[in-house]
């Protein structure tokens, strides 16, 4: 009689107008949850879409590829993402207890938010990195003290490759502040000195002269001498200015610097070595020695 | 006969007051959420407008474009919040629990407010570096060590191109107290050394003449001669100031450097080189040498 | 008979005593929120005016119109707070779910909380920067490396002009000390350099003289000669101070420099050069050499 | 008959057992809570008084005033704090939800905890300067880089004006740690410089019979000779200490310094200039020079 | 008859239909959270072994025993934390109340996020270390001032060990920057000084014969001499630069030196000392003197 | 009749099983809270007495009156945060709502704990410095670049007393490393300079004799020479140290210089002056001087 | 009646099926609370004995005691803390309302991780130092600018005994990058200076002659001259290396000092003195003086 009376009790619970409605508004909202899970997928499958390909006017190839790859990550993550919210919410709807879930999930996350702090700061700032487009692989760039040809950028780290032949490995999180050398002509800056005893104004224009008979391929600009830059304490200093193609400045410097170097000595005017006056005078004399 | 009485259950389901009390009250409710929403967004537009036409007398047309951007971006921001939080509450309206999806958001944002609290500073900042018109494209400024001429000013990186062709790139976030130097008149400050053994006052009337007659285009104010501005081990300095355009105090300074060299010179006052007094003794011998 | 029902059921709901004494008891909560509100803003806001009015006691009238500005600000925050949490309060009595709005604003506030942790520092340090009236328009102030006149004072940033032309634009947050120059009589100390052969008190004597006859305006008391403030390597070192108006103090070290170095040379004492005593030697001689 | 049936069954409710249960409930509890309230208020503010009259024993009557300062200050927030927990425990018994209220005060809290960190520090701090009486004005201290006299004590800064008239305002979180120069008396260092040709026993014999002479009437212990502190290049250093009323060191080594030199002077031993030894040899002789 | 009242109301329990509808839907979800939580570990395991396998080609075979460390690891974490979520879930099915477990947890975490965010930081690092291949065991390394080969590389800390015999204990979280020496080719950096008087052809000349003869098994270049790298005080310097295998910059330098060192002797040029131009001059002469 | 019928309903609501046994369930959970609290208060109680007593061999009888001082405040802590937890039990059995109190007290404690990090921070150091016994009144210990004597050991504050005067008021969580002074014998380190041209064996022997000879009641052990510590440029240092009392070694070390300086003075061994070869060249003359 | 009544409705309350359902249920979760907290409990200790004994080979048998402390330690924590969660479950269980409990807990929790973040770091730091076997008691380390012999590892701070009998008290949350010296061999570095004018391999031939008759009891290695390390501006360095037991390297270094010099000294080759060449010049004469 106990298994008819169960038998009867479910059906009468079957039959209960109240276990259909809930079903039914279950239904309905399992069905919203999927459609609306699936709909913001798409809307942001297609804003990052238009975005990283209105934004961005590759400088190379390379780069084009490359926002492809970001493109993908984020779409993965915005899918994840959203299948992990969208499965949450149909188990609330199926009646398991989210809560233990969630307050696990809340317990590692901030975990994570605490010790992974720099880890989600350099994915960030390495996304923003290749999204701004700041410096491409060949680029010469300086980062904090380090300074290099970037070999690789990475969601996670960067990689240069000094000229002494070091590599730098910079997690991106690091890359505040960037120096990026070789996006416009740089200019070599070469300061020659030249003595108190000398007439400016002459010395002046044969290094002008000299530096206006250069001739180099990395030259952008007809070299320009500035004038008197520093009043040392044994020399002069000139200055001389010569723009020039990208990280070629110090090749040029140096050809400055001999040319001049000859051009002032066939003209008599070296390099002025620091001097000293000196006064001998006797000890204790209370007087001053005379001439 | 079940679905009879299933029928007869949802009949009376319908027809109970309850259930369209329950209706008329949600129905109310999100008629009530929708118009407040909107009204919102209507306000807050409003506001912004308002905002940033008033507060701000731009001095470029550039800079009018700029604050057409921000408007917009500030708009979009706040229609997006307003319909998140809208929609959020109109689907707690429709029943679905909303505890999971809130909960996964606040984990995500957890992550962002540790992981991206330097992004988030980046953008903060620059919008307050655009609505304050702290500095214009093409001013030169200084921000940190990094000194050069702005080039673009974005809402999360700025762009600095120094004088010797490196490209700057700072997140407005490190951009924490920033120099400008186009805003105002420069001065050159000229220190010139003169002997301890020279007339000071003389020595001053001949550089007073000299800078009197100096012309340049730049040049706001007549220079002034100051004074000793300081008595060095060996040498005297006199500063000269001069008030010229922003950015050109450097030209100006080798300007006043060769003119007051010459003038020097020619007056028989060259600069001092260091001195020192020498005593020779002999070692040991207890006594001090006579004259 | 469903529709009669309904209409039943309907009245039987409105007659209900439980439904009036709901509708009685919200109705009377709502009263309560709407005048406990506006009475909490305006008690907030009569406290405001006295605090404003009773602590300060402007240097400038320019001050008082500050104040006035910080105030309105004060009950502009103030009113948008407590209309804001009254009307949370009032759409939790007319029962719309204010559960996904909490959470919504929650992880904005933490978003805010996180990035914006400067923007906040900014304006409260600002407020309290008019607030304690640390300094005014024209002072001249140090915060930092940054030294200069001060041009405005915002909420936000505070501008600086320094003596070259300058502007510096310095966030609130940023100004920790401030060293502010402009509100005593400022101290021109000047170091006179005498050789150790000669007489200590003829020399202060000499330079105490010299000081006495000094006439400025901006001298606020006679100078002082302190006495040897250094035995140096070469030279003594003669400390005078003088007090005078506030950011004089250069001018007036250049005007004693000047009239010292006068004196001394009248009285055939002139600054002492470095010296060195020097032992000429035979090398590997064992012995030493003789007078 | 509608109107009726309302009476009914509002007398219904009113007659209820569980509606006069239900307040007689609540009124002992709200009666209890404005009983402990006053009674926790009561017991903190008694608690205060005990704490500042027992453990401070004040320097100085402006102490003592500014103890009471304090004092009002605590019980303020004391009252302020439990009124509003005890108003907002009388809300929740008359049924207002605060859920909205806390959340909106948990919004503002956070943002207060992280943007106004620095203003809640300065204020703990200042309590502690002035509980612990670090320093009183017109004490010289030093706070980091910052030193000078005491002027003002506020709970959010603390103004020094240094001797040269810089008011330095220096927020009270900033003070870490504190250097008192006032609270015991100072030593002044001096150190003599002596050739190594002297004989260090009667140099240390004229310096001690010097310094015993001294007077002065910020002396607090005789001069002491310490003997040689360093054995430097060209020079012995021999060093005293004086120890005197606080902060008159300075003037005091000048006097010292002035005494000692006449000293030396008279007894022929004066300051001994850097020396050197100089070897002249000829280039590329392979050999060495004879005498 | 009590206790038959219990049986009866027992068996009434029993024979309900809620209570066994409520079994089942436990069940079903019981299962449900079983199924799921193992697919979960099954799918984490599989996807961990297919980014370990794939994304590294390993530089030694010791590196691909790491990989299987790294990823046992991580399994064995995944494994975990899926049956920590998955039992809770399970005891909140059966009724257990969670919340005071988990409330300790979070309490827990809290600490653990705020006292072991460096520990969290360091494994973290760590990990990253090794599935970038940042570094072998055997590389030459600097990290912050720490430069030595790899010893170690563990997952929270790496040791080096330095040329002079220090073994240096890092945790990975304070490798930020890393510098490898040993992926490259280094070079070898020697800057020769020549004088003034020199001929600078003549001696790049020579330099460049002598370093054209070197032979060198590191050596992975010809050596070449790059020009004038500064013009000093007193000397010319001329730089030559070598690529050699990685770390034998130091040994080849040494041999450079000496070689160039031996040729330049060879031809008659030396290394110049310090230069100095003295004047004798006549004190308070007011002229100059004479040859 | 409706007193008759409010009378009758209040009695049957106090014959009411579910009262009774409500009221009976929360009068034993009320107890066990009481017994409970005061539990634990002894438990915890005991165990700080065992602690204290324990760890700690008190080196001064200053050290066991404050240990009685730190177990008398961690109790007085236990206790009332057990009467406060104890007592917000007890309320919430007595069914008022502790929602708003806890709120209020979240929001407290967020602001205690960002506000007051730093003083927390300072108890628990100054708790663990008094704890493990780091320095005792009257040591001489280093803290940060602040060196004296400790004249106070707060929970907050520690106490410095420089040797000049000076009183260093420390945050007790500003002292993070300390160095004693106080603890074990110093050693006084003393480099003596001889020339080049000096028997190192023969200088060694001199001043090992002259050390031997040295007495000093606070030499700890003979002193030794330890032979060259370096080859200066112009001079040889021999390195002699001397294990002396705490803070005895600056005294020591003077009274060793002055020995040893007059046993090389009389072994005919004198400190050597800075040296410098020079030699004279004829400018630009292309060849080298003769001898 | 009201007692029979009362009675009878307990006895109804008794014999319901609820009731003992109610209790039935609670019995079997007290149970299981009670074994799955002691089985986890003796999990955990059988896990910490396995990884201690496991991972650890102790250097020295100290280490194998201080590891039993730890595990005792760790056991105890771990305990506690299940006691302290299976406490609050049962106390769930038998009705007592945690809510107040834990949220007191939780504010005293982020009191804890606010303020106790460094104590929390340190003892976690100290369990690694130990667990890692990072130094051992005797061993020479640097931690930071601290470098001594370790006399104590705590698990909250270490002692360091510097040479010269210093106490350095370091928390180990301030041990980051430690350096120990008594692992590996050290290296003696000897740079020993010769002059531009003397033969550079003869020099090394004889230094190497020299170093090879080292004989001392703590070399490791035959030493090895390196050749030229430096050509500096008066000197050409050579260095020596030998390799030898740790921090045995400074008397080494004392000792190949001697033995070179005299050995140099025995072949004409002394350490060279600074040099300089001076030019004498007649002031203004325009033209240089001949020879």
């Amino acid at each position: 009689m106990n298994t008819l009376n169960m038998y009867k009790n479910f059906m009468e619970w079957l039959t209960n107008v109240e276990t259909w409605q809930r079903f039914g508004e279950s239904a309905i909202r399992i069905a919203l949850i999927i459609v609306i899970t699936h709909l913001i997928i798409w809307i942001v499958n297609k804003s990052i879409d238009r975005i990283l390909s209105n934004k961005q006017t590759s400088r190379l190839p390379v780069q084009a590829r490359r926002m492809v790859t970001v493109g993908r990550l984020l779409k993965n993550i915005v899918m994840y993402a959203c299948y992990l919210i969208g499965g949450m919410l149909l188990m609330s709807e199926l009646g398991i207890q989210l809560g233990p879930l969630l307050a696990g999930a809340g317990i590692v996350g901030l975990a994570i938010g605490f010790g992974a702090q720099s880890l989600v700061k350099d994915i960030i700032t390495g996304f923003f990195i290749i999204l701004e487009d700041q410096f491409a692989v060949g680029d010469v760039i300086q980062a904090g003290q380090f300074k290099g040809t970037v070999e690789v950028i990475g969601l996670r780290t960067t990689r240069l490759l000094s000229w002494t032949g070091e590599i730098f490995i910079i997690p991106n999180g690091m890359i505040n502040e960037v120096t990026n050398f070789s996006l416009r002509n740089s200019v070599a800056v070469v300061d020659v000195s030249i003595g108190y005893e000398e007439d400016v104004d002459r010395a002046t224009n044969i290094i002008q002269a000299t530096v206006d008979k250069l001739e180099d391929e990395n030259l952008a600009k007809p070299p320009e001498v500035l004038g008197i830059q520093l009043m040392g304490a044994s020399d002069i200093k000139i200055r001389i200015i010569a723009e020039c193609l990208p990280n070629t400045q110090h090749a040029l410097a140096r050809k400055i610097n001999l040319q001049v170097k000859k051009a002032l000595v066939e003209n008599g005017m070296d390099t002025p070595y620091p001097r000293m006056v000196t006064y001998h005078r006797d000890e204790r004399s209370g007087e001053r020695n005379g001439a």
